[in-house]
């Protein structure tokens, strides 16, 4: 199962800003990936991460630089004196156990958030951190899951898009958009199993159901967590009066939020599925526990009386004049045939049958 | 089952304002249907989707597009194109995972509905979108379950009537008034239902009861989720400061507001029934159980020391004097009885009958 | 049962003021009793439904008219245009599915509230409105449970009373002080059966235990949608600066809010009660079953053991040389009641008597 | 048990402002205390509750009287006319089921509090109702459980203390912090009462740990009537701004209102933890019932083959070869030795031993 | 078990601002060291708590005093008249059951904190004061669990320090983020004992893993009670615009309140995991015990009926012909062996092997 928490006990006792790296690293060398775009043309070019100067900033077009492979804390030194970041910034960016955040700078827009995609291996909840500024946006990641923005690098392909004729801010949103495509995919998975639970509820369910809503009930709670902060993020970018976000922008952002909102809502709804499902499981337990009791209550209401009958006449006393009647044996059997006749009767008036 | 989600898988990744229609689909052409009225006439006519080209709206009095098939993409698009709506309108117009919302264009007022009735079949949950603006109302939707809207196009034949002298936010109100309308009538379904199974509950449940209020839960949960939006929605346009929403209908938005506040509540009230039934129906299996040992108990405490006597009397040993006597067999058979006796004093006194 | 919700079914699809009547009907006529009282005088009179022609406003005395017999829809028509009411006020007058609230038309404030009392059968929850001006005040109610305002027709023949010096908005809050009242009636009958079912739960809990517990919740819950909504109607009456609201009449209604505040607090602690309640009897039954598989298995382990030693020498083998010792029946007694002994021990240690 | 609600059942119907004492009374008759203090001198008498006639509030010093025994209607008649106290505000007073509040009047502040201490018995809940002015205050209660105040009396005494030389609204806070200082006593013993209940629960819980837990989780929703509309009552004394609560006392009530919301807090971790120790004591006595189904079916699956095995060849047909043979009698105490081996390896995979 | 509250009883009715210790005393001598620094120097010395006079604080570089062995009341109060502390704030100091908080008073900020580290021994909850002015600091606290803040004095001695370099109100955020750096400490020691108890639920839970669940659910909720004010604490320090809070400080008090708010989102779903873990606990337990169920009915569904079989030839009647026939022996075991058989095919299709 996924981890709940990732370790940030290395960090204990140092001075705030510290570059510690916390979270899982993918132990494969950093990769730097620069775009540059406008409505006329797209340079793309990849970055040796151990020599560069990066300081691309004053041209007119869009420039967006894609940073995989935080846990190189050397790196992302260099690249905070290279863009002059602030050391508290710096931290978060490598500190994946961040919650999802906003914050604006004046000169740039920082912005913390966190992908998951239905295919993601189980331990990876990737950590995407966001500066833009008025035309450019950085954007860092570990990489632990390959490259979440494909989609978008394929979409700035097209001359026409909304994205060529943009800005950074659009680039912003279009990112973050992806984010939350990818919380909608996953959600839809999750309610595809929930629906599979379903029917093992209806029909008959084993404790592998109930691990099954346990885990299920578990991945929410911390999908949960980046999802609750997420609402926040996005609303204050659309309330924030930053020169940055443009008026084109913030529509798209308005139409973001009620997604966010939308995806907060059906998480709630499928954590109260999950709590209405774990109380089906019980009582289905118990009901099945009652349909054992039955049977064994049945089989020792009959038989036990019979058995005490034989018991009587195995009995060696000398004088039991039943024993040498004629009739005697037969008489018994048909006794006990009344006995049997008259416990079906009773069990039938309880309704266990 | 209906299922939790729709499936919008299909438009991740793609870039926002893509025309994928998301839903089920009808699978029958689409329908348009204009009706223009006054408190002097009433035009009503049907046009062909394939050829038409629709501008009609440049006439004082009111016109009321209705949309049947918005899973025809080709046409939203033609139709997007004459009426200049934003690309993200017509995104949410034929996505019906939507949550329910209204945007105020400065032009035009937004609203996307959710519509249930007690008579649509399980899965249906239609996505109902409105446009009004000055004088002219459009309304999508895919038909899923006939026409949502026929009590209206009655209502309007009525010269006299309050339709044929209002405006457009009129008739906005009046097919919102529809759709609150039938979540009061499924409310009322549901509220018979739940009776049914609280009679159920008091007699003899049966794990069909237990289904019967997991099913009423899960169908309140995702009522919750199309009720709950609804508030915001009616509440933001009593509120906002529109020239389109005229005073008049503000009056009866108000009470179409109130409205909406006693579905929430009764959705909740609702809700907290089935998990008070669900209690009781676990306690009841419980009780059942309790009745099932009970039997199971009692007879195993009559007949295990009677089984026990039988047996030892029935042993083999040469030298056991209480066989030899005359009256042993009778003195048994009556020492018997005091136990029985004694058992239904012990059983009696533990308040098991 | 009381019903859950009261059906409106009937409503659906009608154009919005169309006057129905929603609720339970007494089948008896309509009553309408006119009351004009001033500190000097009380003049009181009672109007036959069928001809009157009512406009009795312009006295400088307070006016109170109070129609029973909502169910009689002519004479609410009738009523509606002599005082020239809203259509929709009218609507919310008849549908006694109403939720309270409280409507301010400038020339009159509109009231819909809810009465009961411990003495109203099960069935019965009233809807009254009030609609009170500057010196007249209109209630009406369908009189199902009698006349829930006889005290205060007994308080205005008090000469030195206030209800007689004061104006129409004291006599607004003396109604509805009269139906908070009895809210508390009904509280404290329902904290009295919670009492009893708690001696119940302590003592021997039945299934009746159960059956109770749940129908208070019901109850509860049902009470809590009318008591809920009450607050915000009490609270918006004093926040409204209505000049039909006198300084003096808002010095009595914070007095009724802090009675509503604690109708509602009342409400919220019972359901808590109930709850722990239920949990107890969960808990309850559980220990009680213990208590019976005890028992069950405590004979089973005494007299399996015996049973089974007693069946060894009731074997028919030739050769058994212990059947053949003088002492092995006394021997074998003496080993079952070593073994009956040891058991005991065994039990004992497990704390099970 | 205490009770839930006190009966205000008599009031129902009576005009509002009615003097009826509701609530449990002495027996005993009413006492009142005058202390008159400054910084110099102390002044402490009682006076006889028939005759006096009280109107001493013209002096600079401050006038502190404590009436003890509101269920002496005529007495509290005769002071509400001497201090001529609003109608609503005596009413307040001598019904003790009334929500803690406060309330500016402008020339005094009314607080209704509620005083519980650990000592008190079990049914009294002390109303204590304080009026405030410039330079004097009064103090009503009905006595039930002695002399809440004897500890501000007895600081009184003391000449440098701060009571002496501070206004009638610091004598105020003196007399609330009594009250909270109290609750904590109370939260005090009920915590020590659950760590007690804690242990009997990591123990060998008992039907009465239960009783234990619902007596206590009953007491804390009782208490969290009397104390969450305190933290209203404390935080509006200080956002007030009348001129009869001084500078000096504010900053000593800003300190009540932390303890009044820890009181509250704790309130909520205590119930909290009950709630915890529900789940664990259902979980305990599962556990149990499963250990005692363990030994009852070890004992079935034991002796139950053998005891068939002996009633086999208890069979008393004539050609049994079995019978005849020498060795018949070991072999079959052998194989019924090898059952049992077999039977206990069983029980041994199935971890139940 | 760590105690739920610190006993407060010898408090109740002292006057307010009355000293008394409240809380656990390490019993050492009371230490007081006394740290100057700026840029350029650090100076560092420790004062006998006996006999000196403090009054140090007219120095431009910063001093920080930090006071361990607030049980020293003597101690506390020298202290306090030295510094002019308000009786109330060292009442507060001594009491160590108080709730975080801060307040402002013009010249100074006092700040009431909880430190936990996982280390600590389970009973210590440290409450440490802090007090800060223009360029002074102290810090109070017990000292239970040594010294919480040896890390800042390590960082002290870093020249380059941003510690060295800032005032007053740097230093205390320092020693604030200390504090909430334990808190994630301990919610990741609480995380890996939770993964630890998900590991044993999903294998074979015992009753000491619901003693786990219990022990930590405890633990969180007492964690929360020091976590949720402190929330608080971090956000009116950063809203405050007290001139001893500087701009450079309140970054990174923002970075901290995003801390906090992580804190309280943890402890938060930490709680609702083990919620869940506790259903599944019963779930578990309910299944198990299915388990037992079946066998011991297949035992007694297979056993009785032959049992019974074997009685009955086992009894002595004279005239039971099939014990005169030759193959009545076998034909009897062979009937056995066909009801053995049937037996076994009923419990296959009830699925319970």
């Amino acid at each position: 199962m996924k981890k709940i928490l990732k370790k940030r006990g290395k960090k204990a006792g140092l001075s705030p800003g510290s570059l510690v790296h916390i979270g899982e690293a993918t132990g494969k060398a950093a990769a730097i990936e620069v775009v540059e775009y406008d409505q006329a043309k797209l340079v793309s070019l990849r970055i040796d991460s151990k020599e560069t100067q990066l300081a691309i900033r004053k041209v007119p077009s869009v420039t967006w630089i894609n940073v995989s492979g935080i846990s190189d804390i050397a790196l992302m030194q260099r690249l905070g004196e290279s863009f002059s970041l602030h050391p508290l910034v710096l931290e978060d960016i490598v500190n994946t156990d961040q919650r999802p955040k906003v914050e604006d700078n004046g000169s740039y827009i920082f912005l913390v958030l966190k992908f998951i995609s239905p295919t993601s291996s189980a331990v990876a909840t990737e950590q995407i951190s966001i500066l833009f500024g008025e035309n450019w946006l950085i954007s860092f990641q570990e990489g632990l899951d390959g490259d979440p923005f494909a989609v978008i690098r394929e979409r700035l392909k097209n001359e026409q898009g909304r994205l060529r004729s943009s800005g950074a801010d659009y680039l912003a949103y279009a990112l973050m958009d992806v984010i939350v495509d990818n919380y909608f995919l996953v959600l839809e998975e999750i309610a595809d199993r929930i629906e599979d639970l379903e029917e093992e509820l209806m029909g008959t369910p084993t404790p592998q159901t109930l691990a099954g809503i346990y885990r299920l009930k578990r991945e929410l709670l911390l999908l949960h967590r980046s999802v609750w902060p997420l609402r926040e993020v996005v609303s204050s970018l659309i309330r924030r009066d930053s020169p940055l976000v443009g008026e084109f922008s913030v529509t798209y952002l308005r139409d973001l939020y009620d997604h966010t909102i939308q995806v907060v809502e059906t998480t709630e709804t499928l954590r109260d599925m999950l709590s209405g499902m774990l109380d089906i499981y019980l009582s289905t337990v118990s009901n099945r526990m009652n349909g054992i009791m039955k049977v064994l209550t049945i089989i020792a209401t009959i038989f036990m009386p019979l058995t005490f009958i034989a018991g009587l006449y195995g009995m060696n006393f000398k004088h039991m004049p039943e024993l040498e009647l004629e009739w005697g044996y037969p008489a018994v059997l048909i006794f006990m045939l009344l006995i049997v006749i008259g416990m079906c009767i009773f069990i039938r008036r309880k309704r266990w049958l």
